[in-house]
Order: C-alpha cells, then sequence, then structure tokens
C-alpha cells in the first residue's frame, strides 16, 4: 500500500504542525508520497518583489513573474526544507516536481472565459516514473509545479495533484488530506462532531443543510473522485494523524 | 563512462548559452549529470529584497535569508526551468539538490577565521544514491545546495560539487567545466590561443608568468583534483562542446 498525503499551506507556515506531519512519515511502515501546497510565503514573497497577485474566485493568477515566485518557493524552498527535514529523521527523501523524469504533463488552461496565466490542468501522470522512482527506495515529495512537456512549468493545484498522483497508483493505494481539523466536522468548533464517514450523497445533503464549511468542498470534491475512482482508503485527517486509521473517512 | 558537465551563471545567464549546453546533453551518448550555479538571478532577487549581499575574498556570506534566496533560484526556478527545457529536447531529466536521497553531505564551514554562515563543505558524496537515480535513465540535474544531515540546508560551491561528484565516480567518468572560452587560453581575446593540454606544473609556471586568468585558477584546481584523483577525463571547454573532445584538456 503506498500512501499519498496531501498537506496545505496552513501545516506548510506551521513549524509544529509540519513537524507532526513528518514525524508521522517517519513512522509509516507504508511508504509515502507527500504532496505540498505553499503557504505564506510565495504570497509574502511577491508582496515584497511588488507583484501584484490577482485572485478570480479564490484561485491565484499566474503571470510569468508570479510564476517564478511560486516555482521558488513551493519546488525550492518548501520542498527543500521539508527533504532535508526528512533526512534528519532518517528517512531517505527526494524532492521534486512534476516536470521532474516527466512524472506530471500538463496543459495550460484555456484562456476563455478566464485567462489564468500559467496554470495547469492535469493530463497525464507517469506512473511507471513514480514507480521507478520508489523503487529507489525513496519518499517523494511533491511540490505543485508541473510542466506541458515543451519547457513551460505551471502552476497547479496540490489537492489535485493529490488526487491523480493516488488515481494513477490505484488499487493498492490510500489517500489521506491532512490539515489542522480532525476530519470534516458539524461543528468546526467541536472536535466530537467529526464525521465517521461520508459519501457524495451525505456529503451534498449536508452542504444544502449548511452543514459543511465550505472550504471543504474542494477538498471533498478531489476526495470522492479518488475513492469513485477506485483509491482503497480516502481520508481526511489532521495533521499528527497521517500515519493513523483516524479522521473522516470518504467513499 | 558518465559525463559530468558543470556550468556557471554566465551561461545560466544567457539563453543562448544554456539553450546550446542543453542541445549537447540530448546529442549526448553518454548519459549525463549536469551540476549549475547560480547566475544573477539570485543576486538580483536578494537586492530587490533589501538583503544586504556582503562578498569576503569573493565569497558570498550566507545569512539565513540569503540561503532563503540561494535555495529558491537555483533548487528552485534555475533548477526546474532547466529540467523542463530538457524534458522539452526527449531527455528524461531530474532536478535535484545534495539533501535529496542523501546525494550530498555537508559541514557547515567553521566559523574561524571567517564565518560564511550557511555555506557547506562537502563531506561525502553518496555513489549509491547517484548510481541508483541514473538507473531510472535520467540526466541528474544537480543545484549547489546540500544538507548536513541534521535539517539544514547549505549553500556549496558548483565547481566543487561537480569534481567531487566525478571523484566519487571513478573511473569512468568524464568531468567537463563548461564557460564561455573555448578553453584555457593564452590570451583571452584570442580563441586560437588555446591550450590543448594543460597539467598542474605547466598551470603553476603560466600562472606565475601571468600568462593564466587569475579567474581560472580555482575551476583549475578542481579539475587537478578530479584528474589526479583517478577521473578518467578532465576537460575545460566552451558551452556548445560539451559532447565533444574540444577544448582544453586537464591532467
Amino acid at each position: 500500500m503506498i500512501r499519498v498525503v496531501k498537506i496545505g499551506g496552513g501545516i506548510i507556515d506551521s513549524e509544529q504542525q509540519l513537524d507532526a506531519v513528518l514525524d508521522g512519515i517517519a513512522r509509516s511502515v507504508d511508504p509515502v508520497i507527500l504532496v505540498h501546497g505553499g503557504g505564506r510565503l510565495a504570497t509574502d514573497l511577491a508582496h515584497r518583489l511588488g507583484i501584484d497577485q490577482t485572485l478570480i474566485d479564490g484561485r491565484r493568477v499566474t503571470d510569468l513573474d508570479t510564476l517564478r515566485v511560486v516555482t521558488m518557493t513551493y519546488a525550492g524552498w518548501i520542498n527543500k526544507t521539508i527533504v532535508a527535514k526528512l533526512q534528519a529523521r532518517g528517512v531517505h527523501a527526494i524532492g521534486l516536481c512534476g516536470a521532474d523524469n516527466d512524472i506530471i504533463r500538463a496543459s495550460m488552461r484555456p484562456k476563455v472565459p478566464i485567462d489564468y496565466g500559467y496554470v495547469g490542468d492535469i493530463e497525464k501522470v507517469n506512473t511507471q516514473a513514480l514507480t521507478a522512482l520508489q523503487g529507489t527506495h525513496s519518499t517523494l515529495v511533491l511540490a505543485p509545479i508541473t510542466h506541458d512537456g515543451a519547457g513551460t512549468l505551471l502552476n497547479t493545484n496540490a489537492d489535485t495533484i493529490a488526487a491523480e498522483v493516488a488515481l494513477a497508483l490505484t488499487p493498492d493505494v490510500e489517500l489521506v488530506y491532512a490539515f489542522d481539523h480532525a476530519g470534516v466536522l458539524k461543528d468546526v468548533n467541536d472536535p466530537s462532531s467529526l464525521i465517521a464517514l461520508i459519501d457524495r450523497a451525505a456529503s451534498q445533503r449536508m452542504a444544502e443543510a449548511g452543514e459543511i464549511h465550505t472550504g471543504m468542498l474542494p477538498k471533498l470534491h478531489n476526495a470522492f473522485r479518488a475513492a469513485e475512482g477506485g483509491v482503497q482508503r480516502v481520508r481526511i485527517a489532521r495533521y499528527d494523524a497521517v500515519d493513523t486509521t483516524d479522521g473522516t473517512w470518504v467513499e
């Protein structure tokens, strides 16, 4: 069983939470592929460089300057910092982006109706290349940058990368979305309101009743897609539970 | 025969020169490990961020802010841009730094007599990890960032990395230092003054006679060390000659 773990910016921005995830990876008996997002660093760097950031529907428009910033921060500092921290835990780890060994090929999102710039939609995960790299007995650490095969890097959603990587490795794979709650909660302020098991129908009912935080919906969308596509286990769990069976199971 | 090619900032800053190097790698029958330096991007970024750069004897003092800048630019933007450009040429390439799979372990340079900050002196090249990664039939692209095994990244000289990697792969290896001249020239303005073959004794005589540009000396120092340590071929050559036998041969 391969365990694909996704961590977002909130975890990366908290040294304590990031350390807890990496400790869990060090404990994991199953080999891990860690997909990480960005966090404040890219936004801060763009701000300090005077690069205006445009958000449309909460998504970042990626012009060439912004592509440089996210590639530097995601595939450079964050990725290599995580690798060094894993090595310090005795975990053989290798930091990659989608361009490396052509692991993830994407195409630039169509400019109509909205031109998001250098944003990639995934076309193909190269299962053979991923498996060959795992053959070097490494934990793979994936930054959310892909390429188009013609020399252009592309900014790509990390939640989607995690789902597509897990789907490419079906069936013997687990997908874990790690964040700072115990799982999907009916009441975000009450950990005991954890939903142990959720499927698409239940999620829709709860969303209509306002019982799910809207910020959870894109993550759940990717989680359902993975579960329905044959990923054996899909879980939404807290940062300190990646190597357990805790959290919300997604069917 | 494995071909270790080192390119410096001058080549990286010139799209035409970088493309010529990558074309040569695409033509190379022998598998390639490309070690790259930095270039203007790191200095420019530090300047734009208001991070003062201190040079002592031409070497950059690397405080934590500067370590972030060089890791972002070297291991992030430059490394992944080169990988994407190689993939576009049909070359299976993977971008790494010394922390990845513990390829290059270093220790922070002693703070006495001069505190250079987060600068690493190489302790060990992990030949087994390098060979395993080459077993994935990839061109390895190495950024000049290493780690200490305890979670800290370190800025490390790319010329030295190239020599140490070649030495770790002896004897069946070639080391090529590529730059913007045809090789070691008696007269830097006259390409026909190329020295076809050089050894340490000849180099010392020429240096004393003022016949070698002082900027060549550190490169030659690493080249002699590699040749004397058993690297089968050591060459200093122009950026468009990495896959040839042109340039100055170092014995």
